[in-house]
């Protein structure tokens, strides 16, 4: 067992991930012979490429043990809390199959939640660095509502979108989870420690990276699918045209996830990769309850919003027309309102009699004027 | 002609519209003869149902009078300048057979552009009354928008974004059409008097209503249709979850047209609308190109907006891992390299000789380091 769980931690740091052919070997002959197949450089030469230039460094032993100082686990597919089911596309593919590598080989993790639990009852509410006060807002509205339905928040802990997200699923006693782009013990950015810690008591830090492993660009996108694969549906609350929450979406989409944006006013680039979006297919959603009905349990619809009601909704469109024809000061006969109307008497004065039942019009000394209805 | 144009002035009162019957019925024995009957009472029940209040009233003499003093006219189906296009859907559908009575039995028209060739090339800009600033800026940017590229606005002249529409499309030196819900004679609301009296100038004032009809609550609905058909889109700018601008857009749709809608914040109620319209399967839009698209000239597709593009961006996946893989200060060797990226030595020299032809890289001493680009 602890030969498993250092080969494990072997394999995650001998090829940059993703790896698809290194999560394949390790599926077929176990992490202990895949372990020692690397090492040896008995593995197929694309593999072998891929793991020549760290084959020889082996500090599982030391990962593992900086892990445990912190209280963490290395989650792997032999695992019981092992996310199966979000590294399995939506047609029912196994995403370790999948040709971009989709599935980790392993998951670096710090903090209380079950990740098995935590996915697919999870949306990612992702975006930009450079938000808006508009965008932090619907993420920390967003995210409060997600939470008290008891949906986990998925993000990557970034300034900005993210930041919100993390931050509101928190201060609602929800669930929330950063997936890294570096180790499990560097904190990144810098600036955000403090939540990185605050979401490792409360909720969920996973990273496919182990422990000093710092983040590098490449690492933001590939740490996306991850983002992505964890959750039900993927929320762009705000993003640039060009930005990573649209290859967090696209990441989605190629899983069978749900992309939903939220829109924003056409006059800002910071939603102008939302709307990109939405012209693309993704879901416009503006409410929590709507991205709800999409990674919820079934049954849960969101609540039809309602309508500003009057009192002349219930008329038929002749009952309205014969309202309409009704002074807005004054009193008119009834063969005046048959003119303006343009209905016959007979007809008139069955749509009248109705209107007066309804409050709507008083007879008056043979003719007829309209009742306003206090609000 | 000046019995059949009376006899259109007489038909056009004498039934409250849309009257798909008297239009059929017009179309079929001729306008005189159309209305003889009416007169006469010699028309099937339902019909003579419709008409029986009004039709002892024969103002059209005095009706036409008040146009020619005007300088209007009365555009009917036997006239060349009938928009015949607008009142067929896009099916082909004769829009007089429609089940709702679309087209109108005849227009009376003020101002110098011509009906026929506004509609068609034209773009219904629609929204509530109670408009934000940030709904009356797009309506104008918009609309200024199609007009430089020469497509006619259509709105109703309401507040609010019917009004910013118009005065944009006038600033603009653009066509402009409202559509009015009473008698071409009548300004309403009167605070767009002058708003009214410039388009009537400059652009064109249509309605179904002989002169001196009051526009009442039913004949905006009614009116909305002849916005939807004179347009090859309409688009709905700001509008609350329930407002005359949906009725608007669900006319355009019924006729076979586009409904598109402009998203905002969604915590502003004025784009609910427009939201629940996208989400019904309206096109989002952001800018005239767009619309431009859809009711424009076949090949005026909108440009694709530009990207901000970086240096990086014509790096491969893996010159983007090298890339970074580079120290963001000092230098690194081969091997330091090799280990960080996870690729072996010979493919990373590869990608470093690349990546010092792009001028990303530097060779320094046998080591490498970044050579950051000046903006």
């Amino acid at each position: 067992m602890t030969g498993e769980r250092r080969a494990w931690a072997y394999l995650s740091r001998v090829a940059e991930p993703p790896c698809r052919d290194l999560a394949a070997l390790a599926a077929r002959v176990g992490p202990v012979e895949a372990a020692e197949r690397v090492r040896r450089g008995a593995v197929p030469a694309e593999l072998s490429q891929r793991t020549e230039a760290r084959r020889d460094i082996d500090c599982a032993a030391e990962d593992l043990e900086r892990l445990d100082r912190l209280g963490g686990r290395l989650l792997t597919p032999d695992d019981q809390e092992w996310p199966t089911l979000a590294f399995t596309a939506f047609n029912g593919v196994d995403l370790r199959r999948h040709p971009d590598g989709v599935a980790p080989l392993a998951l670096w993790a710090l903090g209380g939640a079950p990740a098995d639990e935590v996915a697919f009852r999870a949306a990612a509410v992702v975006g930009t660095r450079a938000a808006t006060a508009y965008g932090e807002h619907v993420a920390a509205d967003l995210s409060e509502g997600l939470c008290e339905r008891g949906i986990a928040v998925v993000s990557g802990g970034a300034f900005g979108i993210d930041g919100a997200a993390h931050r509101a699923a928190l201060a609602a006693d929800g669930c929330t989870v950063a997936v890294l782009a570096g180790g499990p013990d560097v904190p990144y950015p810098a600036g955000h420690s403090a939540l990185l810690h605050r979401i490792h008591t409360a909720g969920l830090l996973v990273s496919e990276y182990p422990p000093g492993i710092r983040p590098a660009r490449h690492r933001f996108l590939v740490r996306n699918r991850l983002v992505a694969a964890l959750s039900g549906a993927t929320v762009v609350v705000e993003a640039g045209l060009r930005s990573g929450a649209a290859n967090t979406a696209a990441w989605a989409r190629a899983l069978g996830r749900v992309v939903c944006a939220v829109p924003g006013p056409v006059t800002s680039s910071a939603s102008a990769g939302c709307h990109a979006l939405i012209r693309g297919g993704a879901e416009l959603v503006t409410r929590a309850e709507e991205i709800i009905e999409i990674v919820g349990r079934a049954g849960e619809l969101a609540d039809k919003q309602e309508h500003p009601s009057s009192a002349l909704d219930d008329l038929t469109d002749m009952g309205k027309r014969v309202y309409e024809a009704l002074p807005a000061r004054g009193v008119r006969s009834v063969d005046e309102l048959s003119i303006e109307a343009g209905l016959p008497v007979a007809q008139l004065q069955g749509q009248l009699t109705l209107l007066e039942l309804a409050g709507l019009a008083v007879r008056d000394d043979g003719r007829w004027r309209v009742r306003r209805r206090s609000k």
